[in-house]
């Protein structure tokens, strides 16, 4: 796992690569060197940041310091989420819950070193975000896979916990890869049946705000105990920004700030001003979400024309195919396409080390006309 | 530790606070308040980020979508950090070596995740950055101290290695929160031993660049096996930007990548373009440092009149003063010192939980009136 001769790894070290990001290293290489690459292996939004967080950035740069904020991020930015989900699912959370942390990637430090001991299980949804299992096998944190495609079950849960106690649940809604929306019924049993058998429950929210029949409601309108996720990467089209934030449960903040003191001292202090001030910038944002439902749409036509058996797509900018008609092995399939055909997707491997071979993620987050000219040239590709 | 009746927070979380963040905090409110406060506990220099920098953002700000970079960061800055070495300290070193992370404090969570399993021993100066111990500490690696306020000697990890076997030596110079700067030749003997020992040598040097004797050399030009980690914030006056760097060995960097691409994603973009402009901002940053080097001056000669014991204050933008004519709580003095004459330190225990009782530490990285100021208040405090 390391080429060098002079320093050996820890073994914790020995993670999975993330492969979304090498793809993306890949098809920015070869953008580089001339090629016409369309990328849809990250999820990260084509459009800019919000006009109005963009302005207040500029208004930062006045040639004053931009120091350290608090631990938990600027007291501001903390109330404004607070009133965030009053607004957007009409539940009240004192602002003293809220911690604003280094992106999702941030939060899922400080949550699982706060939840999780080594040794503990937690449970997840297969397919899934890989940096789930990576950061919490970094962590020595095993995972226990809850498989299907249009989500977790209650049951599901129960029956895990049964075969052998479970310390914690972590759950995206909307989900990555497959766009998988849970109901709110089966999120309130889920989290019930946690708070009953003392599981853990974390609720990863980052795609909220991107779904196309109905909204998700957040795990905090069902459960005290519920650790939400969130972040301004996908919605608030703030992915280099790296900003999110966690909303934990009344008393448990100080926990949280003690992590990120010595782990991270602050959130990065632009990227919180713009955060702010993307809330005020919801025509822009709802505009770019038309954008994602035209995408979606032309996708969900154009692979189920060709064929590819597809998860359910109510959210998030992902669409998962099933590849069985065309490959069993999503590594090699995807490197021929973004070789032969200039687009890059995501191998199912990434998100299901196990049944993942014969899957691919496409992200939708791009422009149209990228994505019927990818649709065009994969069609192309399949008949060769 | 935690008062939530919801959620039981796991054992590791248990880590100390970084009192200096607690002091922050309390410092912010009483001035939000009215109070007049003169801020010395925290390592942030009062001046603004270069203007080049500032003028890169700007241009960056142009509405196309700030996006995820590389995980291990943008080629063109990570060629400019290489470049860096080779200008400041004739060592040439591969641009592949160079992984930007999100601060130092990001650098840190990826050097000891990559070189250190849980139950490693590894050594580390005392007094020292309190991030070290509690980082560690929640990654359950076990830190060894080895005592000194000029630094850490050959010898002391030798002896420390025959007592019982080094994992790791982690060492910052010149140091926070003494300001001592070890001599180049103990760094090459240092280095020496650790290679020879298998012991892994991380060389802390985000205070690089603010020496006022002699400049400091990296560890990179004593050993090919060390770990560099270096940092945006102090000499470049970019705190809340949160980025940095890690240098590695050859071959390293891989194990980094996949590390920084699940738990980071990657640094902050507009970060990223900031630094890059930072290190044409030469003139404008030894402007600063010539006013550290005179705020130096006159907290050394105050607090010596006062009958305070120094530390070396070698370099960094710090004086660890000795307490014991005054006080043996530095906790409390610290907090009456604040209180009653509205200037904030940072308590010894912060750094040395054992023997910092009797130790505070000032930070001269603010203007030149505050510190006259803040050094006729604490003379009025102790005549008291």
């Amino acid at each position: 796992m390391s080429d060098s001769p002079f320093l050996t790894p820890a073994r914790r070290a020995a993670i999975a690569p993330f492969l979304a990001m090498d793809v993306m290293r890949e098809a920015a290489q070869l953008r580089a060197g001339g090629r016409d690459i369309i990328q849809m292996e990250v999820g990260a939004p084509c459009a800019g940041p919000p006009r109005r967080a963009r302005e207040a950035v500029m208004a930062a740069l006045d040639g004053r310091a931009i120091g350290y904020t608090d631990a938990l991020g600027q007291t501001s930015l903390r109330q404004r989420i607070a009133r965030h989900y009053r607004e957007t699912y009409g539940v009240e959370i004192d602002p003293e819950r809220v911690a604003v942390t280094t992106g999702s990637s941030g939060g899922f430090i400080m949550a699982f070193l706060a939840l999780f001991d080594a040794g503990a299980r937690v449970a997840i949804n297969c397919p899934s975000y890989p940096c789930y299992r990576n950061i919490l096998g970094a962590f020595g944190v095993e995972t226990v896979e809850l498989r299907g495609v249009e989500g977790v079950t209650p049951e599901q849960v129960e029956a895990a916990d049964d075969a052998r106690k479970l310390d914690g649940l972590l759950l995206m809604n909307p989900s990555n890869p497959t766009g998988a929306l849970q109901s709110d019924e089966s999120m309130r049993k889920i989290a019930q049946i946690c708070e009953k058998r003392g599981i853990k429950f974390i609720s990863d929210e980052i795609y909220h705000g991107l779904t196309y029949e109905r909204p998700a409601q957040t795990a905090l309108a069902f459960s005290q105990a519920a650790v939400v996720v969130n972040s301004f990467s996908k919605y608030y089209c703030m992915t280099g920004w790296r900003v999110g934030w966690l909303v934990v449960p009344p008393g448990f903040s100080r926990v949280i700030e003690r992590l990120q003191q010595s782990l991270a001292i602050s959130p990065p202090t632009l990227s919180q001003i713009a955060a702010e001030a993307a809330f005020d910038a919801t025509e822009e944002l709802e505009a770019v979400k038309a954008g994602y439902a035209r995408n979606r749409r032309i996708l969900l036509d154009a692979l189920t024309g060709m064929g590819f058996g597809l998860a359910p797509a109510d959210g998030a900018f992902y669409v998962y195919a099933d590849l069985s008609r065309f490959s069993d092995n999503s590594l090699e399939f995807c490197k021929n396409l973004l070789e032969r055909a200039g687009v890059a997707a995501t191998p199912g491997v990434d998100f299901d080390p196990s049944q993942g071979r014969r899957a691919l993620r496409f992200s939708y987050a791009g422009v149209e006309v990228d994505m019927i000219e990818a649709m065009r040239r994969l069609k192309t590709f399949l008949g060769r």
